[in-house]
């Protein structure tokens, strides 16, 4: 991992956008006044870590990234308590995980502790655009990119690597609302060996076509992935890891390489193990979901992952048939694990475990 | 398909870069004086098709291109003919295959007859650009990126299409120099109902850190990849198609939906049928190329791409041991195949088939 030594320039920002009004947050269509971003040269290794005002990043046409696509990304949120502290979710969590997608992309590895600095510093200089408001946030997108102008495929010597902020509405408006669910066995996004276990933008770009797909053939919202070598066990639903509960017992995919290890999965299965509910990581045939919603077992499902957190699942449309799951009704389950993290994330539950970092 | 009525504004180009000396050309480091843009909206379709001075481009760090990794993009060359016209190879397929990877990227098709028409116009423009010599061309670096400025994971509203050119010193020196090659099976890099069959820089980003990993531990200078189903079958080696001559017969992998149909790859099948060799698409194991190896049936085997054209291939590591092919010589097959191809390439040849396009 590169130290970087140097602290963090602070450029002045001379001007301020107006805000987004509460209820035209969406997710990911406004952008702060400021960003960070850092370089890096293979002769100097990461260097010049600065927060500047938003502006468009300056790319040569033949920069590697519109090439070749090395490139990671994280996605996390700052949170508005409400005696108005901002808090962050496990930023180190993030830091590691984008440490290792950079490992299969072969980017040279960050500074894990920088990461969090600069997450920190730019979420307090850019605190006046924490959105007030349940479920509102503060999406924060660090990305790394290959800025190299040459075509040569190889990796690249250099990158750069930016933080992003977007105030987000509440995912759900009105409360946890359940989405319908097609289950693709004909495109793949990830598998074994590949880049699936990674954060990086080639598997996002995978999935488009089948999402567009689901939604206007079937006006289902996610695809619900598959094992990409026999087409029959259970990966990712959408962008998130995914849940079921059959007879009492929790069960989700386990990480093996094409799965994503996502924060929200970890903090589930610990907080469902702390509630004494049994979880299981295991291989899940989609057919033993639909035997169980057959035989009255599928008690619910969810997708979890850092937009949403929780997100239920209604039901599937599987080879044809509509699957319901919990009558198309949020679970008890869902719903308490959603109270509890975003309890958890606003500051009004107790945090146990130390997933909170104030910024 | 999106019909582009408007003709291509050339604007001015009021500096010209000083070009490279044929020595220090390299392959895709220098790059010529204009670029070609056109952009995508949703309201307007491909609009704008314009000839400019090559500069950075400015795009909001926001642009999907760089979170959900949203792109295509061709290769193919410009040849300087010994009296002296420049000719295009078969850039009608460039054009198809650019629309079949826009298919699987959920990217809005472009008109092909455009594509080639700005290729040839550019091309026209920076002839001085195309460099002489045996083996030197003009690579020339069609690609689309998506541009819209939104962190929602979808397909894009907003695209940019943009054709860059480099001038290429030959990709072989001194003659075609057989490479030595690492057979992995522990990286994939693409799956069936994946991408693999797209030109998309997420495929070219799972490679690198194979690639990497064969020249630091075994000095091999490409990958063979296989299958990630069974991990069995061969598919492409490097980002070239791959093929070998066993007992007079030649076999390449069959398209399978993660193999490019390669432009050189069709071109080589057809001549090699033109000249009454046997070649065969389908699934083949690496044993069985290990056993041939070993019964002395391998006679040769190459690669076939736009950049090197014909690599020949001398070795293959595998399993913890050294697979020689053709005692590590190029085969006649290969030099056969290389004279043909870049003979009509440079006028040299007549060009039977219709493949060259004068610009």
């Amino acid at each position: 991992m590169e130290k970087v030594q140097q602290s963090i320039n602070i450029y002045p920002c001379p001007t301020a956008k107006p805000k987004p009004g509460q209820q035209s947050l969406g997710f990911g269509v406004h952008f702060t006044d400021r960003m960070f971003l850092m370089d890096y040269s293979a002769e100097q290794g990461w260097h010049d870590p600065r927060i500047v005002p938003y502006e468009p990043l300056q790319l040569d046409p033949a920069s590697m990234v519109f090439h070749y696509g090395q490139s990671v990304f994280e996605g996390l949120k700052a949170y508005r308590t409400d005696d108005n502290k901002v808090f962050l979710f496990r930023p180190d969590k993030n830091a590691e995980r984008m440490n290792r997608s950079c490992d299969r992309l072969n980017i040279p590895r960050i500074d894990e502790s920088l990461f969090v600095e600069a997450v920190q510093t730019i979420v307090r200089l850019e605190a006046n655009w924490i959105p007030v408001g349940n479920g509102a946030s503060l999406y924060i997108r660090p990305f790394i990119i290959a800025t190299e102008a040459a075509l040569g495929v190889r990796a690249s010597n250099r990158y750069l690597f930016a933080i992003i902020l977007s105030p987000a509405g509440a995912y759900f408006g009105e409360g946890l609302k359940p989405v319908r669910i097609f289950v693709d066995d004909h495109y793949v996004r990830a598998v074994r060996g590949g880049t699936g276990h990674a954060k990086t933008p080639g598997n996002y770009a995978a999935t488009l076509k089948a999402q567009t797909e689901a939604k206007e053939r079937q006006h289902c919202s996610q695809v619900l992935w598959l094992d990409g070598i026999e087409r029959t066990y259970i990966e990712e639903v959408g962008s998130m890891n995914v849940f079921f509960k059959i007879n009492g017992e929790v069960l989700t995919p386990e990480l093996n390489g094409s799965i994503l290890e996502g924060i929200t999965r970890n903090s589930v299965i610990r907080l469902l193990k702390q509630w004494g509910i049994p979880v299981t990581e295991r291989k899940i045939a989609i057919d033993e979901i639909v035997r169980a919603a057959e035989n009255g077992g599928l008690e619910e499902s969810f997708g979890t992952g850092t937009a949403a957190v929780i997100s239920p699942i209604g039901g599937l449309f599987w080879n044809g048939n509509d699957i319901p799951v919990n009558q198309g009704n949020v679970g008890s389950c869902s719903q308490k694990l959603y109270d509890t993290l975003t309890g958890i994330q606003y500051g009004r539950l107790q945090d146990e475990w130390g997933w909170t970092v104030e910024c």
